[in-house]
């Protein structure tokens, strides 16, 4: 199963794929979409979509993994993310590709095994578990956790449904 | 110049097409996007970017105009507009067509010349102003109201420019 997993934002969009076959984990690409700063909103959802789609055209994922949101303590911010994310997972139901969605605690759980692990943690447990990603930024790192949840949590329902 | 309004929302999208040539209005068509009632988010959003895409592609439209979002008292609902209003802009931004927003009280006064006018007002006032247009819901009556906005602020800039 060829999963892309995907942190949104107007700023940085971060992106992984990874295959999942059994308990094996395979990463195969990760990056980050970076719409051009001078673009007016429309353009970058636009870009963000445009982005998500190549990807999907290019990596055939076989799922689509996300964070999701929670409504932040500043509405404007959680408006602008949600707007991101929208353009994201767009892009991706346009291809026909189902998308799970895993709250940041799903996400800590899955990885670290606690609920409440740091960012730190989070990043010491990728480097063991996929040692051919060597993610730049936190939006990439963050991509490939989220990926990795759903191979994790989906695995964790195969052993014991 | 053809004018597409767009009134958001993953329930009703409400929409219209409308021809401004100087001081004279056309209707062209209306109606509203009803994604199906059982179909998840990322759904939904798909349906309404193909629907939105699709109009764009038969009315080829000029340039789109839309409402600003405030954010919502309930920032959840802020959210889901949110999502609705990305996934019918990253439409028409995929399509290289301009978008102009207009805030609520901006789309009153360009119809009656009160920015707090109700929303009777409102449609006796497009009643008036475009006559062919037989609008079935409140929906299709927002995405006209938003359309005219455009055609009308844009005229008054014409004219007093």
């Amino acid at each position: 199963m060829r999963i892309i997993g995907i942190d949104p934002g107007l700023l940085h969009t971060g992106w992984a794929i990874i295959d999942s076959n059994g308990p094996e984990r395979h990463y195969i690409a990760s990056g980050v979409i970076l719409p051009p700063v001078k673009q007016s909103l429309s353009e970058r959802l636009a870009f963000i979509f445009r982005g998500v789609t190549e990807l999907c055209d290019t990596f055939k994922p076989d799922v689509c993994s996300i964070e999701y949101t929670f409504v932040n303590k500043n509405p404007k911010t959680t408006l602008i993310l949600g707007h991101a994310r929208a353009a994201a997972m767009v892009a991706v139901a346009n291809c026909d590709i189902p998308i799970y969605e895993y709250e940041p605690n799903a996400i800590k759980k899955a990885l670290t095994g606690a609920g409440h692990a740091d960012k730190e943690q989070i990043y010491k447990m990728l480097s063991i578990l996929l040692p051919a990603a060597h993610p730049k930024t936190a939006d990439e790192s963050d991509a490939i956790a989220i990926a990795m949840t759903h191979a994790n949590t989906n695995s964790l329902v195969y052993k014991f449904k």
